[in-house]
């Protein structure tokens, strides 16, 4: 194995869209109008491909408008309450509403208005105008004009409308047929059980279900091994059957570089490598004259790379302008650099924490789905940018709506199962609050604190030589801030252990007095500074206990290496135990508190959070249920300055 | 057959919706969480019922996230440009993007940075960071933390986030099953033909329409015919299988009579008739624990009185706040009279003609399909309402886009078979403009324009003394207002005869010698006009022809008594024998213009449709395809002042 070679090309994006639309129109795909023929029944939601006319009249005949009886006006000329008028039984005839107006007949007389003789007479004391409580032929509309114009969207009163008037079938644009192939030998069904090395195939979930949001008939294909072969038939299969074939390369580059292999070998390869991050590795290709695109393995660059090149495509199949993505102007709270030479797309969060809309990027990896599932919008760096500067204004593309980003609580910090009970809550109430919130670890929300970032932060930082949490590391880093430090919870922090403790771990003791072997956390983490406290209490020097010089970096990678065996104990806290079905045995208990600048105390979602936390006994059951939690002082304030 | 008794109650509206909203709670309709568990595959666009928490951490193994060689950072602490590090082949292991990093080690070095040698070692020249290039389990999320919170609409990416962390299944609101049954022996499917007295029935399709899209699963039945006993029978098959059953009436008072007396056999009428218009004879009532509504024949009375009660029904069924129209002010064009204590919907057209939003009610019937169609917004003037002014601000809520709104030419004046081809044009084009229009008539139009109310407007007067079209009219009605008079087209009027002329009509002449039957316009008329002037033109005496003195009042009415034989021939457009199917015998041409007040002359929509009246050749073939079309003066300017 060599060092590879860069097989892929660099093109900038705006040289890839013109190439690649040339294509587009060269084949078919596009600047050709696609409809189909379908009954008015089934057109709801869907775009005139032709204007509708209208082929009967509505009504069709004159009907009477109320129940009453038919006369001719001109009969009743004379009518008057003074002196009512007789009608002879061959002058009138009874109608409901609805019932055709025989010849010779030009004016209804509601029923309520009219005396009915038992002799057979009628007798009326108004005289009538012609056509009076008559629906004339055509007076809805005429057969031959206009009901709908093309490129209208069918509600369900057009439908109405055509159906009244004689139309039963539509030309409507037609949605072209995409299908996603997952290409890979790791990829498992949803509802299998992972190994180690198998990644459940959910991208053609992913991409499919935008596929479908933006007008497809998607269908999603079975992945497709690691074997040239098999890729080939799938695709010359796929060409068949659909207008566009995406294939989502599994995560690994040699599964990519086989696609463009057999891609070129079935077909002609346009653009192969695209100057864009994420996305870089997008192959755009024709199959016949069925385009096909590679998009990357990772789920959030596969998306990110579909964004840019098949809504659009999917836009112009239907006849419609490209979208139109809904932006807003917001802060950006971090310089982000550029990277040279490509267009940058790059998530972010967007919280109103005080006047000003801030946006944060989320720097994770493209593998992050929760990343995207967390992102409130997109910020496009394009090449040639400089980047951003901290405090600069740029406009971010939403993935939410306005409304939503306006309830937003912004909570960046250490990361707690009961504050997914508390956004649970808010969000479920009426009070529709969403919580934003960055894990992040207490210092990290500290600092966005400190940087007007966050309306709140959880934390739990213990003061090695007071023993006190939080509380002196709030007047070191947030001096001169007014703000309240209120008690969430107290939480458990202990060892986990194999299942079942088979080792019968209840102490620090028992691991120096049974030589366990222990891991720790890296200098610096909370939960490392609890270690030492509970250390020193109980008189064990860190040299007793074997693997204290060993450090993982959080709390799931002890949790995973007691879960592998490799050790028999580490320190954490009890939902990293149960993450991964571990025994958990309680140490210490941690206070754990949300730090909330005074400026927001009154804000009404702070406030309703408050007010969940102090005053919902349903939410306290939810979070005891959790398992090793004390809220005796939930809500209460520890510290305010 | 007596003066019918009242048999409706009248109940204010809040009145009835209390009553209303005790019974639903009663039955278990609202207050109770309607919930299914369904497969996440199929979750999109749902909505959660419960939040949702992963349960399994993602990654779940610690994964390369590069192609590359996994190590252990620490053997390549001194590693650097200057001196390379060689690893023997059992300190590092090669991996790809997405395989599991094997116990022991701790960092991935990019294959890019990688000398493999043929001894089976590896050169790296930096040192490498503890989890570098490697996505640790759990990173993007942890089991037991929260994906998703209850009460939140599921998306493409939130679905790849729950398959991702082992979610298949989850819990969501469910959507109440709705049918709709049609009552009325009258009803007939549309592909059938109607005779005089049948109704198509497609008013359940607009209200399953909007039931569907106000997130019900809805079902429609097959029309019940007039007999209680059928309706019985589909009422008590309905309630087995549905949340809520929709009937709706037929056009006739006695139909809905017997809704209601069934209704009251198998359950209980909670309310029978609400001051409401339309939709008075509404039924709101029981069988067991599934509420029925009963609503109005009219297809729009029965469409605005459930957007009333039961849009608001299906939102609190599905857990949603109550639904939040769109309102926009407006500015009303005309007094719209008070009705005094019922609640009145009134359809309105908007334009903004001007700086102003022009509000104009529709003033169309209930049975007005189109007038629905043609609406943009409702204006609710709510009981004991005073009414409102010419030139008062009232709120109206939107049924379409406020960019839709924006888009809008108004056109109020006579209608031409050629402004519904300029219409559809201007939509299809790129443009998505808009015409509103209201067929008032000529003079209706260019009183609208007076009023400031339209953009332009279509009209064709002849004047009597002059011979001359349109300028004697607009000097007298619109003097002082600077405009354009733009000629469209000229049309035929002409002689609407049967089906292959059968007495060889050709001109008055002959309905004169054969002594033809003939139906006349209206005194006023713009045709009747025409046919006084052709009549001196050719020296005709009135007298002479047998019918002159039968007045009918619209082309439509015209064409009717000529396709009924009750007459040989009247005078109208061509439009109206073809809507009929009968023959066109041309007598004259008139001019049909349009009146462009100066303002708005320079306005882009205007602009686009001058530019497409005069330049667009597609829309001049479509034109002349309608036949008896002369465009030899279209966009030629006539007159101005």
């Amino acid at each position: 194995m060599k060092k590879k070679n860069v097989y892929l090309e660099n093109k900038p994006l705006h040289k890839a869209r013109e190439k690649w639309n040339k294509a587009l129109h060269e084949c078919g795909f596009l600047g050709r109008k696609h409809t189909e023929t379908i009954a008015v029944d089934n057109s709801l939601g869907r775009r005139t491909a032709a204007p509708v006319f209208a082929r009967r009249s509505a009504p069709s005949y004159n009907a009477a408008a109320m129940d009453g009886i038919a006369v001719h006006f001109l009969d009743l000329a004379s009518a008057s309450e003074a002196s009512p008028l007789l009608l002879n039984s061959d002058q009138f005839i009874q109608v409901n509403t609805g019932n055709a107006i025989p010849e010779n007949y030009n004016a209804v007389v509601m029923i309520e208005d009219v005396h009915l003789l038992d002799d057979g007479r009628a007798e009326v004391t108004s005289p009538a105008t012609p056509w009076q409580h008559i629906r004339t032929i055509g007076e809805d509309i005429v057969a031959t004009e206009l009901i709908i114009p093309e490129g209208h969207t069918i509600r369900p009163i057009d439908q109405g409308a055509m159906l009244a008037t004689g139309v039963i079938n539509i030309e409507v644009t037609r949605p072209p047929r995409v299908t996603v192939i997952p290409t890979g030998s790791e990829l498992i069904q949803p509802v299998e059980e992972p190994a180690p090395g198998q990644i459940i195939e959910f991208n053609t979930r992913i991409l499919g279900g935008y596929l479908q949001e933006w007008g497809a008939d998607v269908s999603r294909s079975l992945p497709v091994e690691d074997k040239p072969e098999e890729l080939k038939n799938a695709l010359l299969a796929a060409v068949e059957h659909n207008d566009l074939v995406v294939i989502n390369a599994g995560a690994s580059a040699g599964t990519k570089d086989f696609s463009s292999t057999v891609l070129s070998e079935l077909g002609t390869v346009v653009v192969h490598g695209v100057a864009i991050k994420p996305g870089k590795p997008v192959m755009l290709g024709l199959i016949g004259n069925t385009p096909v695109i590679g998009l990357p393995g990772y789920p959030v660059s596969a998306l990110l790379t579909m964004r840019l090149f098949v809504h659009e495509m999917i836009n112009a199949f239907l006849g419609l302008r490209p979208p139109e993505p809904e932006y807003i102007a917001a802060t950006i709270s971090r310089p982000v650099h550029s990277n040279m030479g490509v267009d940058q797309m790059i998530r972010v969060s967007l919280g109103k924490v005080g006047n000003k809309l801030m946006a944060t990027p989320s720097g994770k990896g493209a593998g992050a789905v929760m990343s995207y599932v967390r992102a409130d919008g997109i910020l496009t760096l394009p090449t040639g940018s400089e980047g951003v500067g901290s405090g600069e204004e740029v406009q971010i593309e939403l993935l939410r709506t306005p409304q939503e980003i306006d309830s937003t609580l912004v909570c960046i910090g250490s990361h707690d199962n009961s504050l997914d009970l508390i956004a649970n809550h808010l969000h479920s109430r009426g009070d529709m609050i969403r919580i934003s919130s960055a894990h992040v670890g207490s210092m990290g929300g500290i600092m966005a604190i400190r940087r007007g970032e966050a309306h709140f932060g959880g934390c739990h930082l213990l003061d090695e030589k007071t023993g006190e949490y939080n509380i002196s590391f709030i007047r070191k880093y947030l001096k001169n801030r007014p703000l309240q430090l209120i008690n969430l919870c107290y939480r458990e922090q202990g060892l986990i252990v194999a299942k079942g403790n088979p080792k019968n771990i209840s102490s620090f003791t028992d691991i120096r007095d049974n030589e366990l072997l222990f891991i720790n956390r890296q200098a610096g983490a909370g939960t490392r500074l609890l270690t030492d406290k509970v250390l020193k209490e109980q008189n064990i020097e860190t040299t007793a206990i074997n693997g204290y010089e060993r450090e993982e970096y959080t709390h799931m990678n002890v949790a995973v290496a007691v879960a592998k065996g490799s050790v028999d104990c580490g320190m954490g806290i009890r939902a990293a135990a149960a993450a991964l079905n571990l025994d958990f045995v309680p140490i210490a208990e941690e206070r754990y508190d949300l730090i909330i600048p005074e400026e927001f105390i009154e804000d009404e979602k702070i406030a309703a959070m408050l007010d969940l936390i102090r005053n919902d006994e349903d939410f306290h059951k939810n979070v005891l249920r959790l398992g090793g939690y004390n809220l005796c002082d939930c809500g209460k304030t520890i510290y305010s300055q």
